[in-house]
Formats: structure tokens, sequence, C-alpha cells
């Protein structure tokens, strides 16, 4: 983990030490997001990535209103799942025109909010466009909508496939048509074609190949409707790495490829506003969880170190939230960086559940009662995805630094 | 699932239908628990078992303070595992007494709260006594302990195992001795023993056996002592079915051992508040969650029914709680209970993630939208254990009934 550095063998975010980030929120544990890591990581994107290429931020994988309005001013449009989440993004700076909305199910009142707001609309469902048709009609107002295809590849590798197959997720590749043809006679403004295979991957060949097809099918779309398309959303799926022997994404062949595609794909169909929509890969790694350890004891053999926060505040980390093999979330003594005698650890949180392990036989330098423990790639699906009110504990508190 | 009634094809819940209760929410998705189904489950655990085995309520099952002041006539005893949780005990009918306070890492303040209230403090290291002691001084107050065995035999069969080998909870049962020592030249009321070895057991042979064992370890702690014994809680463990082929459990063999264990136990020792300590049993059975279908569609051969609430609502029934294998829960259309002609069904929630299942493949009658999709066993670990922001959809409403 080198995104951080430390001082003085204590961890720093942002030129703030863990201790003082501590008297800053009042409190452990807390969760810390370092606005530096976050702008480095998309200035270096955009630096590798090709120049038409537009960066979108998937709020839900961290929606905390301060950092959501930090990222703005840096991305070119903001990705939405609920109808509260459309609420922080039109709260913030972004040009509302750059907003979408995704997700199976929105309710009416969902859609009443995006159609008022300008927001455009990634339609799942049949049902969904007759929605945004009457309303439309109800208020007056022509709604921006795009379609989510579920495509008619799969997205090898990747953590979760949310394309290919049976979904909920999307229209159906061989289904689109039909829907375009009812856009199309209808008073609704047709943006374009979301195609969102899958999310953290961390193998670029397979990437490559989703983006690859993710053209050709947003291609061959278009040509069988004789549809324009003004937006095209390729997904995300950039991963991050939480475990032992994963590294970090390389880019460059990605670029290079997306770069063929994209100039590509205008000189067909004009200029376009061609999209990736990051949420994990963006904040992921910018963030830390941040707790005290309250007790040690040993049971047996085992040296257990129990901190006042846990799985439910971190739930990923803890390894209980659909993983189906627990692995370690990178762990260290974030006051002791220097310290390189370690000893096998078992970190656990203060829950009356054999769950709430943090860190299971990890290397960590002699722990003292006080000492803070830190969870890193906690960015990203930790606050907003734990089940904070379990056993009713004290909740961590969010800090961007 | 027979728990409950339904009338005219709907079911009910203490009398109401779910659309009544829908009505009462002001909404849905809810999680409604129902008072008689409560009531009854207690009153049929007291007559089967032995008359001087006390009952308490783990408070972490569900902490709704409308529930556990419902509950707290009915119990001899109320189980805690944080200071909130303390303090929705307090509030409630409950003699002070008969709180007891269990879980690692229990923060000062916590402890603070426990010796001022006169709650029973369960202690679970040698830091947590020196703690006790040095407050305890400090506010002029004889702080009520007692010690949580980490047992040196382990519950077979069980959900999760709390208890053998090396544990976060409690004190290694060969340790107990010298903690007693301290206890004992200390100015701490000694309370007695809490042994707690898992937890979701369906195998009457085996919560016999470990009842077996903590009686022997009770007794060989007390005697190799010699300290009297005011109190004695062997721990809840009874398990609710949930997934296809479990049963209820039958009590009639457990309940004849423990009249035994109990009757030889105070021959020896006096008479003693002997205790079970039960979440999940009380009233696991006695909830439902109710969400309503949003949108209904068909992929590539699956039928998905959309619901407005999911795993962020509900993650054990989603199956991502922990759970290595996914299994359903229980469920049904609440308002199409005499409806027989089954289809094979998705039921999904709004997330944008392959995770948000309540059902797979799961035989349900013709759905259409706005019909009330209800999961049975929902009244523990369901509301506060979930990640109710992820995603910032709505919250549910909790109701007693």
């Amino acid at each position: 983990m080198d995104q951080f550095d430390s001082n003085d063998g204590e961890l720093m975010l942002n030129g703030m030490t863990l201790s003082s980030l501590k008297l800053r929120a009042g409190q452990t544990p807390y969760y810390a997001y370092d606005r530096s890591v976050i702008n480095k990581t998309i200035q270096q994107f955009r630096a590798q990535m090709p120049a038409r290429l537009k960066l979108h931020y998937a709020i839900k994988a961290n929606p905390m209103p301060a950092l959501v309005d930090f990222i703005a001013p840096l991305v070119d449009g903001l990705d939405v799942a609920s109808g509260n989440e459309l609420n922080v993004a039109l709260n913030s700076s972004i040009d509302t025109r750059m907003i979408s909305f995704a997700g199976p199910g929105k309710r009416p009142k969902e859609l009443a909010m995006a159609i008022a707001s300008g927001t455009t609309i990634n339609l799942e469902s049949f049902t969904e466009l007759n929605r945004v048709i009457s309303l439309s009609e109800k208020f007056g107002i022509t709604a921006n909508v795009a379609v989510r295809v579920n495509p008619d590849f799969e997205l090898k590798s990747s953590g979760m496939k949310m394309g290919g197959g049976s979904q909920q997720f999307g229209i159906d590749a061989e289904n689109v048509p039909l829907l375009l043809e009812k856009i199309k006679s209808s008073n609704l403004d047709y943006q374009g074609l979301h195609i969102f295979t899958g999310s953290q991957n961390l193998n670029p060949e397979s990437i490559q190949q989703a983006h690859k097809n993710t053209f050709e099918l947003a291609t061959r779309l278009s040509e069988q409707t004789q549809t324009s398309i003004k937006k095209l959303n390729i997904g995300g799926g950039l991963g991050i790495p939480y475990f032992p022997g994963e590294k970090r994404l390389e880019l460059n062949s990605i670029a290079e490829a997306l770069e063929q595609h994209i100039n590509q794909f205008e000189k067909q169909f004009g200029s376009c506003h061609i999209a990736m929509e990051l949420g994990r890969f963006l904040v992921g790694e910018a963030g830390v969880y941040v707790t005290e350890i309250t007790d040690i004891k040993e049971s047996r053999g085992t040296l257990f170190v129990i901190i006042d926060g846990g799985l439910h505040h971190h739930l990923s980390a803890s390894g209980n939230f659909g993983q189906v093999i627990r692995k370690n979330y990178p762990v260290a003594v974030g006051n002791k960086m220097s310290d390189d005698n370690l000893f096998t650890t078992q970190v656990v949180g203060p829950l009356c559940t054999p769950l709430d392990i943090l860190a299971n036989k990890y290397s960590l330098p002699e722990c003292d009662i006080g000492d803070l423990i830190v969870i890193y790639q906690s960015g990203a699906y930790g606050y907003s995805a734990s089940p904070r009110d379990f056993l009713n504990h004290p909740q961590p508190i969010e800090m961007l630094v």
C-alpha cells in the first residue's frame, strides 16, 4: 500500500496523521478519504486514457455528499442508482444533463424526480418505458432516456457479472430494437446506450475483450435500428487490488484499444459522449477505516486484538458480504508503520459473533491497547454498505481529508 | 410456515391482513412482528421446559424498543451486547438486576453504564476485570460481575460456534480459577458463570450434549474455586427452521435432560438463577419482511420479479451475510396464499448488484405488479443486521402488530 505517506512511523492522509484525524473526528472508529489520492487517481486515469473518453463517477461506490461534491468538478458525469443518490448528484456542481440513473425497478416517484431534473433515465424494462412516457406526458416535460442493454456476451474474470445470460439488469440485446422503435414513436429524447458488463476486474485482456464486444454491440444496435446516438456508456469494471497476489491494473493496453474503438465509432456515428463509469476504481484506494484497540488477550495460543469497530462498520473487510472465501483486506497498525518485528495476530471486532474478524492470522507489529488498526482499500463499499445498526454500537465518522 | 393465518387468500399477522398493514405502515417495504406468535412461542417454551429454568431474551436478535418492551414482562431477564442495547433494556420494565452485558472489548464508558445501573457484567478478559475494579472504586459502587467462560468443549452441528478452541469470547475455562481468585479479593459482587457455546442449532442431541458439558464445567469450576454461584447462564443455541428440509426443534428430550441437570446442580450449590438466553428462537418466526412488486420482466427464459426492497433491508435472506452457500428463505406472495398454480420465479431487489436476490428459482403463483412478496422467518437479524443505507433507497418501517 503505497498511496499514503507516513511520518515518524505514523500513517498520514493528505498531510494529517491518523492521531490528528482521530482528534478531528472526535472519536474512533472513523473512515477517512484522501482528496489528494482521489485527485491523483483521476488525473492519472485521464493522462493514460484517450482524450475523447469521458469519465463518470458511480456514486454508489461512496455516496458521502462532501466526496461527491469534491469529485463533481473532476469528472464529466455522475451515475446514480436511487432517487436519494440522484438528490446528492443534483446538489453537486455537475451539469444536470450529465447525470444518468440506472437500476432495476425504479419506482414511479424516482422516475418523476429524474424527468423533472432532466436526468437521463437508463431504461431497464418495457414497463419503465411506459411509465416514463406517461409521466412525461403528465408533466409536459420531454424526458431524456437511454437504454441499458443486457449484452449477449459476458465479461470474463469479473468480480461480479452484470451482463450476459438472464439478468435483472437492462433490456436483453435482442429486444433493444423493439424498445428503440417505441422510443422513436414517443415524445422522449433518446440519448443512447448503456452497456455494463461487470465490476472489480483486474484482468486487462478480459476488459479489452468486453470493450471490443461493447462497441460491436453498440454499432450493431445503432445500425440495425438506424438511430443516431449522443451518449454511449461503456460501463466500468476496473478493479483495485484487495488481496495477496493482486496487482494494480495496467491501463496502457486497455487505453490503446479504446482509442481505436472510439475513433472507429465516432467515424461512423459522429461525435458522441463516450463514457466509462467508475466507482470503486476512483475512490477505493483513497480511503481507510481506522479503529482503536480496546483489549488484547490470548486464548489457547492465539493472540486476539479487539478493536472498537468491526463488521458492522465494514462488512466487506470482514469477508461476510457475499464472499465465498474469506480473505484479508490489507491491514496495518497505523501508529507503528516502521515496526517490522511481526507477530501472527487475530484482529476482531466487539460483536458477539464469530463472523466479526477484520484480520485473520495476519502479521502485525506487537500491539498495545490504544494503537490504531487501519484497514486499507476502504474508500468504496465500506461505510454505506455495512449493517451499521447491528448490535447498536456507536456509528463511525466519515471524513474527507 | 404455519404460524400465521390467512383470510381470503391474504396472509394475516395477529388479525391484520398484509394490505391493512401496508396502510398502517404508510409504505412498503415493512417488517412486521406478530405479538401473538411471540407470546405463544414463549408460553410453549415455558410449558415444555423445567419450571425452574429461567428464560432470558437476547436483545441483539431484534432490538426494536417496542418489541423489547413487549417481551420484558414475559421473560426473566434481558441480555445485551452493547451500551445502546443496555439503554433499551433499562428503558423496559425488566428488573435491572436481571440484565446482563456480554461481548468482547466492552469500552470503559459501557462498563461505567453497566456499573451505574446495577447490570451484571459478563467479564471476558483480565483487562476488563481490572477496568471494572477501578471504575467501581472510582464511583464507589459495587459492580455485579459474572464470568463468561470459553469452554473446553464445542457445540456440535451449530450454525455458529462461539465456544471451544481459541476464541475472542470469554475467558478460557482453564484461566477461570485465576480470574475468580482476583474477583474474590476485590470489592466486586460475583454473580456466577455464563457459558455460551453456539447458535442456530437444530440438533437436539448436540444441544443436550452441550448442556451436559456446560453443567459439568460449571460444577467443576465452582467446586475447584469453592465459590458460591447465584446465576448460571447456559447460553442459547436453539435454532429455527429456515431452509428446505429443516424442521422445528423438538424440545422434549432437551427439557428432560435439563430437569435432571438443574436438580443435580441446585442440590449441590443451592437455589440458583439458571437461565437460557434466547434471541432468534423467541422472535425469528414471528416476523415477516413485506415488499411490493414494482416490475416484472422476462430475460432469456427467466422470469424476474423486481420488488421495492432487497438485500439492503434483509441481508441474511439475500444469502450474503456470511453464508457460504446461498439458500432461499421461505417466500410467498402474501395476497395470493390460496393460489397453487406455480411458476419458477426469480425475486430480485432494486440494487445494481447481482447479489440482490431474495428468492432464487422459487415456485410462486403468477405475480402482478403491486403484489406483496413476503419473506418469512424475518423476526431476528433482519432489519438491524442489514446495510440499510446501501444505494440509499428508502428505509423499511418496523411494526409490532
